[in-house]
């Protein structure tokens, strides 16, 4: 077990240039490789969120269920998978949204969230927060309430914490 | 607590037409929602595949992950994504292989798995076994040997086995 978070640092490779020119990739592929690294780092996502007040995690895909599907066993929360167009078979909110690199959709289940249900999202990485503040608008659409944000990663030069002012936010490691 | 593994079944929706017409998609996201079934559905899973030798799970996006990441995190193993293309960062190995509907590319990273290693291929449901197969594909290229398959649900009626001979199959519910 790493005594240190920042050992989770060396589990976390730099990727150049992707998915576009100029952008520098966290790859948290050698992380998940890592038995010990991978438990040391979910167990303190949920350490940092323990004392939060809520009853279900929504997490986009793909890399976000890494993350946020064992939190959700081990929290014993409900587990809300939030989607790209065409990929939910039931009814669904839509959203369209600006991100770091290009434009995105996100879909939910209409009856994914109860009205007035509190609720976390849960990402591997928080780079400018435009993801997370759409997966809000679209739980915001179903009733709920976004109460925090937990991520292993934060990319504190992109400045997430400016878009979801009003949010709590738990990250592990910060760069 | 359910009593019986075919409680699970009532948590999951049949969606007809679903992504073609004449597909039955079997939705999870009923399950996800109920913290007590998905805590069952894993720790079923995780019983059934206790005894076999292995030190790494890979699995394929999204849907997979959702069981992947659990087991990965319980058990201790090694968890390795399975991806479409142009989503991993670093280099690839890539399959192309038929699917239920459709034709279908997966990529896995070349430093995924290390040679002999011993790999189970995790997923939500095991249809015609196209994506397993096309999985054990991939791990073999890395030197890696699968030594078995795990899964929520199998549609037995698309005989799987048949695709899968020679593989472990341990599946919590059968349809």
């Amino acid at each position: 077990m790493p005594k240190e978070i920042d050992e989770i640092k060396k589990f976390i490779r730099d990727i150049p240039d992707f998915p576009e020119k100029g952008v520098i990739f966290k790859d948290i592929t050698p992380l998940l490789k890592n038995p010990k690294i991978f438990r040391f780092s979910l167990d303190k996502i949920s350490d940092l969120i323990d004392k939060w007040d809520f009853d279900c995690i929504v997490s986009p895909e793909s890399r976000g269920f890494i993350f946020a599907a064992p939190l959700a066993y081990k929290m014993e929360k409900e587990f809300v998978p939030i989607r790209k167009p065409g990929k939910l078979p039931y009814k669904t909110y839509s959203i369209s949204y600006e991100l770091e690199y290009g434009r995105a959709t996100l879909e939910m289940h209409v009856d994914a969230i109860d009205k007035g249900e509190k609720v976390i999202i849960v990402d591997d990485v928080l780079a400018t927060g435009g993801t997370t503040e759409a997966i809000r608008k679209l739980v915001e659409q179903a009733g709920g309430i976004v109460v925090g944000v937990a991520c292993l990663a934060e990319l504190t030069y992109l400045n997430p914490r400016q878009t979801l002012k009003d949010l709590e936010i738990a990250s592990v490691i910060k760069y």
